[in-house]
């Protein structure tokens, strides 16, 4: 019946529903380098005493941690910020304590006010004095100790009840609390990735058809002659679908075609051949050494090459000989295909994350991974990451992190909420969204919402893609200019990280495989020619588009996203506002057919302003400039000339 | 560089967002006998292959844990349900896994219905029920062999297809899941408490104020002679405030004068003298074995006795003398007084939680309770917990429920709603509430939504009083009859658990002291002589309502509340359903001084009505029945007669 050892009989304060915390610390939360991470918690005591309460942080590499203040909302919660400046992992957690001092101060200014002689009271005053001044720094401990002795002295009296009554014991017993029988909350985490994490412009394009003469295999080389015009468009991410060799058995012709003709490149994700699987390099595209130069001259533009993972085979894969128990088995021996029931895929063998010697097949990805990450890889988009299992990926990432700390995964999971979201919570940077499929005002505003307002805006980085290769959506198949206007406009300024997949977007390709989201002769199938050199409107915007990204740190964040009230179901109006100052007001004309005309309504209170004040919005693409005056403000948009307004919101 | 020992490579199934789940698991949620826990989760796998998952359940005195199926509900979320039937520990859990038997033959019957040969298919189908037959018990055994001699043989083909889509699978794979890789969610916990905890009706008087002659001290036999009356009005809990002996200095007169005249009897909860302290009777009012005789009397006319704990102390409190190391002591060497600064309590001691002798202190405070309990009282009103470290509480109810599993506490904390909370997470089985204060329509509909629908509802039973001994609240201060028949009917149909401060109450007691919301003349600090014969109105319809209680279950739950729409801001209708088919509509006039009418909208879905069914409202006060049709149904009130009806939905 003895009371157990790990029961604190004295520790009186409750911290609680600490946000951010997810499913109770079990993942951490995500940052970039500057970013302020704001803490939220239940803190009181019982009683009538005052709690007084503290933010700790320290870097992974620190020993000591940091502290910040944690100040009352209201109702017993409390919050405080930090700030994240370097990579890797920071951990946090929350301390709180009775603040003997503060509540002693309380009930004696109550007592003094009331004309109570407090003599008894200054004497416990003085207690809390002579303790706090053990603690205290040279400069405050003569004070300190100078009003213990007048609480202490009868004469001084009246002057000990002017000190008693100072503003000075806030400032003290913030700086020299009296940590006793504080609670502290569990360590929490936060990965703070690096910058481009967080703000990324994405161009995906199948190398095999770089080549500038019609026919020919595309090689990295190609590419190379290809990076200035990508970077000039403002590009810093070229994602290549897998550069890998491909398979024979089963390859698939144009259009996804069961038989292919002998001259058929076949599809990059039938990984795979005699030359080697996912550490060999397709030798049409060219070597290691000009992958590893195409690597190099990228980055002296500013761009950086995300290579795809895809985890499965071909039949010539490898893997297939050497490993067949990481697959499975059909009762006739053979290997088991991919299939979509009835659909076969029998040129692509999945892996299968229920064998018995998962733990070889695990160690031979994280070789992989480490492998490209040699080669001098830094970001990798992974294909189906939601039809491996879970706790691989977050194995995985972490090993590669390990060592890699500056490795961004994006995931390409298109499924149920759920399953992307815990993509994301096991380590995934970034990850491709539902943006593709939302068009109204009420789908975008809600999605968007739910991204930057819930939970999720701690740990899933959405990247906005308003085509893939794999994805040409409805209102693309229309080929109007206006609308990959409206489209790619959202995607880049919506979100801080985003990605077209060119030059099928800038150059409006639109034809659709018949009853599917797929392109017409897709380049997964086949080996395209484009003129490179071609520039259109959409160019333009786009480079202009990302120009203005460059150069607005609100542009640079997507949880900084408030929307507007806007008058007209067919306008969008959204605020971004970055810390520094910098305020952004995108205005959209949805309808990419008809002039549309609203009143859009500027949240003051946000940009600074009062009802009176005159502000001035310019135009970033047009450099047109208005000014506006209070809340309400009317905007015109004609999407034959422009379906949207990129402002800069400026003080006069 | 090796996979950690406790990674579970082939484990894929998540089992998250486990409702109810208070803390990560940290608290029990609450029940009494035959409530059903509905439990819901987030289960999901990567890929495409199906899940399957149960809900697992114990009782704390069972070995082998019982099943109950989760299904899936929408979006990755599953639920199901146990029913509790014994007090005590209930714990709960989650499994999921891969249905690879139910996987197989969806993918199966899509390609059969391609009309595919599936030969191989069927082979795989057939290892699987070969280990499936191992676990089946003997009626299904020989079917599930023989379906898999049939998918294995070439001659049987056409046999086995049919076989292969037939509805058995299902049944065989609930019955015999295989149970491997899968995830196992942490244990949660229930208390079940004792059934009084979810439905009862108390009675608060003061001992003392018994007697039946003027200006006499009342006694335990005095109360003996009420308990017929009590009884008759319907109560099952008799609280009583301290019966302890009564500390002598700084003793408080009548209306908390701190001159107190010699005959004066003090404030109960100024307890302990030379007579000692907490485990000792008041001696004016008998002796232990009264007591103890007033306990055995209630008991047989279906009342128990709530005992009142107050951990404070009268300056002549044993625990003054001997345990100084319990209190606080001020600079000059005394014991420090109660304080709520201006305002001086020099007759109470409070304790020190923070004492560094809070081992014997709690230890007293359990023996304190333990003791009550061997005296036979199994319900304790806890004065001011919130004054009291919760730790403790969380440690003291624990320790006297493995003794007395059966004993009640309520918290009578009367402060901010998370200090509120985090007493009845500590243990709590019910807690006092702000209804007292919730007067408006708008008021009462979100405060009752927050209790029932929040997670509140899983460990927080709010137990209503329109007053108590310390709370006059404005609305009865007005003395109108119509006033007190809205507060009591309201508090004893929205809540299970009720209470009323008597006779004051019934008696429409209203004059309050100036300034104040506490009674004028309150008997906390002298003797009161009632007419207990009287009887009024009120004392009618709280002996009818009180009935209504006993006899339908629907009122003899919390959560099972809906509100209906009224289109009058004075009128309320709420309905409670009870799972026995037991159905319960009331509708309140909340203006006591003029008739009110309106509509209202029973959801009829709830009622199992369709809009041309008729059906009868029976008044169980004053057995009026009115047929009704569909959703809309008028409704007039008058506070003069009564300002409610207490409906009872009968088929017709």
């Amino acid at each position: 019946m003895a009371i157990s050892a790990d029961v604190k009989g004295q520790n009186r304060v409750i911290v609680e529903r600490v946000v951010p915390e997810l499913d109770g610390g079990r993942f951490y939360i995500k940052a970039v380098p500057g970013e302020i991470v704001e803490v939220e918690a239940d803190i009181f005591c019982d009683g009538h005493d005052k709690t007084a309460a503290r933010l700790l942080y320290k870097h992974q590499s620190d020993k000591k941690w940091q502290e910040a203040p944690l100040a009352l909302i209201n109702n017993d919660r409390w919050g405080g910020q930090f700030v994240v400046e370097k990579e890797g992992f920071y951990h946090y957690t929350l301390e709180a304590w009775i603040d003997h001092l503060a509540s002693w101060q309380h009930e004696a200014i109550l007592k003094i006010r009331d004309g109570q002689h407090v003599h008894v009271e200054l004497l416990a005053g003085a207690q809390l004095l002579e303790k706090m001044a053990k603690r205290a720094a040279k400069e405050d401990k003569p004070a300190i100790q100078e009003a213990a002795k007048a609480f202490r002295s009868e004469n001084r009296y009246d002057e000990a009840v002017l000190l008693a009554i100072d503003e000075s014991f806030r400032t003290w017993s913030r700086k020299y609390p009296e940590i006793e029988n504080a609670t502290r909350y569990q360590e929490l985490r936060v990965w703070v990735d690096r910058a481009k994490a967080g703000f990324s412009t994405w161009y995906s394009m199948f190398p095999r058809s770089a080549a500038r003469e019609i026919g020919k295999h595309g090689t990295f080389n190609d590419v190379v002659a290809l990076l200035p015009r990508i970077a000039n468009m403002g590009f810093d991410v070229l994602y290549l679908p897998p550069i890998h060799p491909i398979g024979h058995k089963f390859r698939k012709g144009k259009n996804n075609n069961t038989v292919c003709q002998p001259d058929e490149p076949g599809v990059p994700y039938g990984i795979g051949s005699e030359l080697g699987g996912h550490d060999a390099i397709h030798p049409d595209l060219g070597t290691l050494a000009d992958f590893k130069a195409l690597i190099a001259a990228s980055k002296s533009q500013g761009i950086e090459i995300a290579m795809d993972l895809a985890i499965q085979c071909s039949p010539d894969h490898p893997w297939a000989k050497n490993h067949p128990e990481w697959f499975k088995i059909r009762p006739d021996g053979t290997i088991q295909y991919a299939e979509n029931p009835p659909k076969k895929y029998q040129d692509i063998y999945p892996i299968n994350f229920e064998t018995e010697a998962w733990e070889s097949l695990w160690e031979e990805m994280r070789r992989i991974i480490l492998l490209w990450a040699e080669w001098g890889v830094r970001i990798i988009r992974v294909d189906n990451p939601h039809t491996k299992a879970f706790g691989f990926w977050e194995w995985v990432i972490a090993e590669t992190k390990q060592k890699y700390p500056d490795m961004i995964f994006l995931a390409e999971a298109f499924t149920r909420p759920k399953v992307m979201q815990q993509l994301a919570k096991g380590g995934y940077a970034q990850s491709y969204t539902y943006y593709s499929w939302r068009n109204s005002k009420q789908e975008l505003t809600e999605y968007l919402t739910e991204l930057t307002q819930s939970e999720m805006k701690y740990y899933f980085r959405p990247n906005f893609w308003p085509n893939t290769h794999d994805i040409n959506p409805p209102l693309l198949q229309t080929g109007h200019e206006p609308n990959y206007l409206i489209r790619f406009f959202m995607a880049a300024t919506l979100s801080a990280n985003y990605g077209l997949f060119g030059p099928t977007y800038e150059y409006m390709v639109s034809e659709v495989f018949p009853g599917k989201e797929e392109y017409l002769n897709s380049e997964k199938y086949e080996i395209k020619y484009w003129d490179w050199e071609h520039t259109n409107k959409l160019t333009h915007i786009i480079t202009e588009v990302n120009r203005a990204r460059r150069q607005n740190s609100a542009l640079q964040q997507t949880n900084n996203l408030t929307f507007c009230n806007v008058d007209n179901d067919q306008m969008m109006a959204y605020l971004k506002i970055h810390a520094n100052g910098n305020r952004i007001l995108c205005v959209v004309n949805l309808d990419g057919y008809n002039k549309r005309s609203g009143v859009v309504q500027v949240p003051l209170h946000k940009i600074d302003k009062a009802g009176w004040e005159e502000y001035r919005v310019r135009d970033l693409i047009t450099d047109a400039v208005y000014t506006w005056k209070g809340a309400y403000n009317f905007v015109e948009l004609d999407p034959y000339f422009l379906p949207f307004h990129l402002f800069r919101i400026e003080d006069l």
